[in-house]
């Protein structure tokens, strides 16, 4: 049996855009949490006692259940939360079409973003082009899906709003350390009005870190990633 | 508004493990549906307009609209005949589960699989290892999962058994091919089991092809691998 809103523990890391998922979620539907941050520093018995295959953040532990995999973990607290705020849509083919952009955000956006970091010159130019191109798809997506509303859940943030707010912000460092532009008014205007709504939403407001703290962490990530590349 | 049971049509090709998917599941809920062959040569109109993302099969399309990604298809198929035998489990905590080891196949067991074919010697053989190090963790999760019954679903197939079921052929494969051991009596039992009593499931048996198809296809693969390989 699953135990409602008692004992409810995040394990999770303040720049990890898939942890952010996990608490907006538990924030809609008001459940109260304990977050426990991970330090990496070995990574915790409890992290590689409740996700021993992949050993990574975020995981939800319910009455002492562990589940992991940010998406499935946002399913998982709509399923069993369910009197709040709905989460996923309610027709199927809504909630097929949402998970089919949340996927697609996790499996092309992601790595994108990734692969630019380590990337130098032409490689790296080609890559921010690609990626522009993916967040093009991602305007039309929100623009069919939002029927002129805020966000891709239309009045309500909803399961790809969550999953895009990992993503958004990592953009917008992406703009700051490469001196580009993936988001702006002349080619993504839906997407400059969500990144401005959606941060300042009272699930999400105490979530997501600020812009200059993101940028300072990836610079520190990219310094450790350089530091341990051989010459 | 979704039609229900008419107007069904799939995108796929016969050796697509991740068509059997989408068929298995339409077929444990008793849907007709007409199943569009696609030959690639060139991809067809339809398919190129129904999944413009990533083109790739299966595609269902049910009342004229498009659902790609297999397990996305399978959970659609679950929630829109969802009067017929239920696919997900209905516990919130066991979905997770079912998902989370989806997940996993997709994750590390499809990738695991074709790296093996693309390598080589020592490399080749490390693959193997850590392929069959996998599968001693699906086999923990088979016996967790089963209650001791046959299916990853217990009495029925469901989510796990369907997303398993395009792995599993393909593990048979890599064993012809390699002449390896992947799954065993010694170390694998309920997966022998499984492996034995899964493709004569009504619902499975006219859907995966038999081994020797297979294999001569993956030959056929690995012959153009190697063709358009500069030396």
């Amino acid at each position: 049996m699953t135990t409602k809103n008692d004992d409810v523990k995040l394990i999770g890391a303040w720049p990890s855009p898939f942890v952010w998922r996990a608490k907006v979620a538990l924030n809609l539907k008001s459940v109260k949490f304990e977050f426990l941050e991970e330090t990496f520093a070995p990574k915790s018995q409890l992290l590689l006692e409740s996700n021993p295959v992949y050993k990574k953040i975020p995981v939800l532990i319910h009455g002492g259940k562990p589940i992991s995999e940010s998406l499935i973990i946002v399913q998982y607290i709509d399923e069993t939360w369910s009197s709040g705020t709905s989460i996923l849509p309610s027709d199927p083919y809504d909630r097929a079409t949402a998970r089919f952009w949340a996927h697609y955000f996790d499996d092309k956006l992601f790595p994108a973003i990734r692969s630019i970091t380590g990337a130098q010159g032409e490689e790296q130019k080609k890559l921010i082009k690609e990626l522009g191109e993916g967040i093009v798809l991602v305007e039309d997506t929100l623009k069919k899906l939002s029927n002129g509303k805020d966000f891709f859940g239309g009045d309500q943030i909803g399961y790809l709003d969550i999953a895009f707010g990992s993503i958004f912000p990592w953009l917008r460092v992406v703009e700051t350390l490469h001196e580009v532009k993936l988001v702006d008014e002349a080619t993504t205007p839906g997407l400059v009005n969500w990144g401005e709504k959606y941060p300042k939403h009272d699930a999400v407001k105490y979530v997501q870190p600020e812009h200059e703290k993101l940028v300072e962490f990836a610079k520190f990530l990219i310094a450790r990633a350089a530091a341990s590349t051989p010459n």
